[in-house]
């Protein structure tokens, strides 16, 4: 078969799906939509259910607006449906925004160590793919920025805030250098800008969204899920947010009807629990930063102790092990599933429940006590 | 915006969506699903709502295997589910093959007239778009496709079987020399041939499904569809038969979970179902029949007839008329839609409810009245 060479010996991407007591691998949130959210879904997809036969609307103009409304509340920016896109997950709203900005012949940069997915979406639309390092606390220098963005010409700018695995939010003043930047490098058709805040509603208070820069750059998007806040991961519903002319390009190269009226009736049921489900997201935060407190307070008897990221999202990067391996292994064996992700000797875990967060608290204290000297760092 | 150039002046693909009383344009079913269909339906969401934070099985394995049961059924050809691959609509189905297999420094090959998206998975994918002729009457010729194939040399080629918009449905030994002449073109790796059977349930009696030939050809893929037969066009499910290192392929591009959990329950529950929908598509059969032949019937009082292609689908393609945009625009003004598509002179319609299909034998009788000598042809 002429499969394109390139793909000949690829994997399917994705994490292993294994079946464990304690899930905290995918940054999934761990509270399952609640009765009332199952009861709003369930008759919303009946009403829709009785139309099935008739393609959906293409633009999905109700959840666009649904959507928009909801961006408002949650940033304080006003915001039209016209400014809103959506599309089966965040993922593909990233194919639709290489497929318009991206392809061949073109360079979409970003910033290592970021979402591992960003590379597959750069190689399913043939757009060249290039990291610059962020700094040693997972930041980005605007100066590093600046100067790959003048050797490399991007096109297309991928900046996870929340970054992926390593939690590290970017303040404005970053976004902006490197809007800066982009125009600087290319003034006639500066490089788009994508802000992935796939995240941004686990984010610390005092830390904004990109959002609040949308009406001052037409080349801005800023992409978000509900796969997290909204616990809809399994819904696949991703949007973005930009400029109508940004979000016209998109609708040239999205299958038509790629949204179905199931898809749509599905997101406009979550968006009406918002409340109950953000306030829920409050208590994932708190967890979180519980979980970042405790892990820095761990010592062995050598004194040992963890380098752990700041974390504005739902995991939490934590390390440095000489054999990360190991220990991802014994927290396995110990019914707690995480992440092997990141750089060298980190790890990544998803905040859970109170209960499933205690699990792994105990896990990992017994696998570093079990084995010895595996933490590198003395913090 | 850096908006790839071969972009910057494309529309939106897609039909009008018109509000009028009958839709008869996009092909769609015209019965809604049925209360026991939406009771299932909703039953199942609900179900799947309540794992909804978590992401869904990506290689939907139950529906896989659902949809191989029902192919099994449908042609009477064994199928495993790793012989099975589906999408959010047979158009992202689409969209797969032509990236595993078509891409930037490929071709893909079809027969003209036929399905005008097309040539937007091949723009989407860069991948090189070339149609030889199919004959007068719409069929495709062996000797003409054997020597295109030669001349282009493409790694894909698509042959629509019912055609959209013509109706006409491939007969086994075309596509089998279509398989043979890749297979003579290029012996180490012949073109994937992919027989797109969105509307194969629709097929008249002794017209054999494409899936009959797969055993003996591991470079065939065949897609189909829920939008029609299953009245599920809302729900966006296509699907696809083939061998599974085909399918293997399919899976280094798809993007992960791209089959929400919702979209996987929603096709399991109308598969459930698929008895009384064949049913229904057997009643829609014999009024296509019907309608061809009254179609074929009509004369003006000049002795002016239509011709009517030949349908093993759920619409048919009738003309020629002089001016075919004033009988589309007339059907209209008496609230009838249908689709202005296909060869200069003709008209597509669906095949609607028996109420639906007189309405709009009383509006065309109506029109090709009021436009004197619109009807170009005398068959």
């Amino acid at each position: 078969m002429p499969i394109r060479p390139e793909l000949a010996h690829e994997q399917p991407y994705g994490a292993p799906q294994l079946d464990v007591p304690v899930l905290l691998n995918v940054n999934e949130n761990p509270y399952p939509p609640s009765p009332d959210v199952v009861e709003t879904i369930s008759r919303e997809v009946a009403r829709a259910a009785e139309g099935l036969n008739r393609y959906p609307d293409r633009d999905f103009s109700e959840l666009r607006q649904d959507l928009a409304d909801y961006l408002a509340l949650e940033t304080g920016v006003a915001m039209d449906p016209f400014s809103v896109w959506a599309a089966n997950g965040s993922n593909e709203v990233m194919l639709h925004l290489l497929q318009a900005f991206g392809g061949p012949g073109r360079t979409a940069l970003s910033f290592a160590p970021t979402y591992s997915m960003y590379p597959e979406y750069a190689r399913d639309t043939h757009t060249r793919w290039i990291t610059a390092r962020r700094d040693e606390d997972f930041t980005v220098d605007p100066r590093t920025a600046a100067a790959a963005i003048a050797e490399h010409r991007p096109s297309v700018i991928l900046l996870a805030s929340p970054n992926n695995p390593t939690g590290t939010a970017l303040p404005p003043s970053t976004i902006e250098a490197v809007l800066e930047a982009a125009r600087t490098a290319d003034p006639a058709t500066p490089a788009v800008v994508v802000v992935d805040e796939a995240y941004a509603e686990f984010r610390r208070a005092g830390t904004p969204s990109a959002v609040s820069l949308l009406a001052d750059h037409p080349n801005l998007a800023v992409t978000r899920t509900m796969s997290k806040a909204f616990a809809l991961a399994g819904a696949r519903v991703g949007y973005l947010a930009a400029q109508p002319d940004l979000v016209d390009a998109l609708r040239v190269v999205r299958l038509p009807y790629h949204l179905s009226a199931v898809t749509q009736a599905v997101a406009r049921a979550a968006l009406r629990h918002r409340d109950t489900l953000m306030a829920q997201v409050g208590g994932l935060r708190e967890e979180r930063d519980a979980l970042v407190a405790w892990l820095r307070e761990q010592r062995t008897p050598a004194g040992a102790g963890l380098r752990v990221a700041d974390s504005d999202a739902n995991f939490v990067l934590f390390g440095t092990f000489a054999d990360r391996h190991a220990v991802w292994q014994g927290l396995l064996d110990r019914g707690v599933l995480i992440r092997e992700t990141g750089p060298d000797g980190w790890l990544r875990v998803s905040v859970g429940t109170p209960q499933e967060n205690a699990a792994f608290r105990r896990a990992l204290t017994d696998v570093v006590e079990a084995l010895t000297n595996v933490i590198e760092e003395t913090a």
